[in-house]
């Protein structure tokens, strides 16, 4: 799979007393990265794709992130299950890795919240990555 | 009017690099004191009053407000008009006065999105406190 | 004064249950926005205008704000006194207006937490724009 | 280990467009409850136990937070490594299991940024519990 990546400039008040970027920032950020990922995905294909739920998060903070230089965030790998969805994402700043994280969403049915079959055209999609 | 008021506790990450709690953070603090106190007019009353759109926010930030110390968060005074709901809001920590504040809500017909009469019960419940 | 302007990509968490952007999220935007204006004011002179504390801001909400497209935050009009810093700020979302705001900013002795003059240079800046 | 629980209110602004508790604010409400066991463990001994920074992060989120109800989050393990602390963490809404925690924090000399031994004031206080 080719990377996946967006910039992100960090905002002053998503740094905390600590003088850096808080670490509830970096998962939100994880959200914006994944949810990018997806859209790009299943571009010009409305409907598809859309109703997930987040199932797991795991984040190794590996270096400290601050206010003044952009953020790369990437998706690294990405595979599909059934139901599921797990993505790997790096982010780095000053080409310094800060961030190395994993998440795992579920393709819902939103009437039941029950998990439902991931479309295949988002199987196709990433195969063609 | 008898004041109304709630005690919000600070967290780590609503800092920010300054060593103080973030503008934005203040701006959210205010949202819960004045949909707690809202809240407190319509007890037992589910469905009266639930759908309100903000209009106007003013903050004057008096005072900076520190990790480490409770805040109380007061709405001092409060004037329902045809539509609208404007409410006046003090913050305080350790018995410094650090955010005087003043929102105004409307009243929302949710179908229409436009704005609609307030309760008269609304009215009541003010008017006997 | 020529308008500074940047985009914002609204993001999922910035959403809330009322299924559009929180007020609280558009207070943290305006930071966003009027930060990058003093930095576009004072680029290349690091440690000139650093210092600032935010008095008071004032938000008119004119329209609702919604995940999905991109949002223009502008900086309309901009003033200098001797120690404060006043900022005009729209913000528009497809052409429609969703913010206009208004923020006082004190520029301050970091040291002594007191009022400062600001610097001269900000104010040929800002009259050569 | 006794438990340790804290509640949480939620606030409006914490929920996104689906309608419930983001993810990135219940990474941030992990900060609380663990931030707060801390600070009951070292109560009254400042300046211990107050330097770490989070190593990583794991949330199961075994359900949906709503808006509407209080969550109890507890710190239901937790153990000392050299200079690590590791804390389980669970939070529930309605007597529902709604996120499985784990939160790795390393005990920081400020000064140099490396990690330091986490202080034995702290191991007794844990065993104690």
């Amino acid at each position: 799979m080719k990377e996946f990546a967006i910039t992100i400039t960090p905002r002053l008040y998503e740094t905390d007393a600590l003088g850096h970027i808080n670490n509830a920032t970096i998962a939100a950020w994880f959200e914006v990265v994944r949810i990018r990922f997806i859209e790009s995905l299943v571009e010009g294909n409305p409907g598809i794709g859309k109703d997930w739920i987040l199932a797991s998060v795991h984040i190794d903070f590996t270096g400290e992130t601050f206010y003044g230089s952009d953020v790369v965030g990437k998706i690294t790998d990405a595979s599909i299950g059934n139901t599921s969805f797990t993505v790997m994402c790096e982010m780095s700043q000053e080409g310094r890795q800060t961030v190395s994280g994993r998440a795992v969403l579920v393709h819902l049915d939103m009437q039941t919240k029950s998990p439902k079959r991931v479309p295949d055209f988002l199987r196709e999609q990433l195969a063609a990555r």
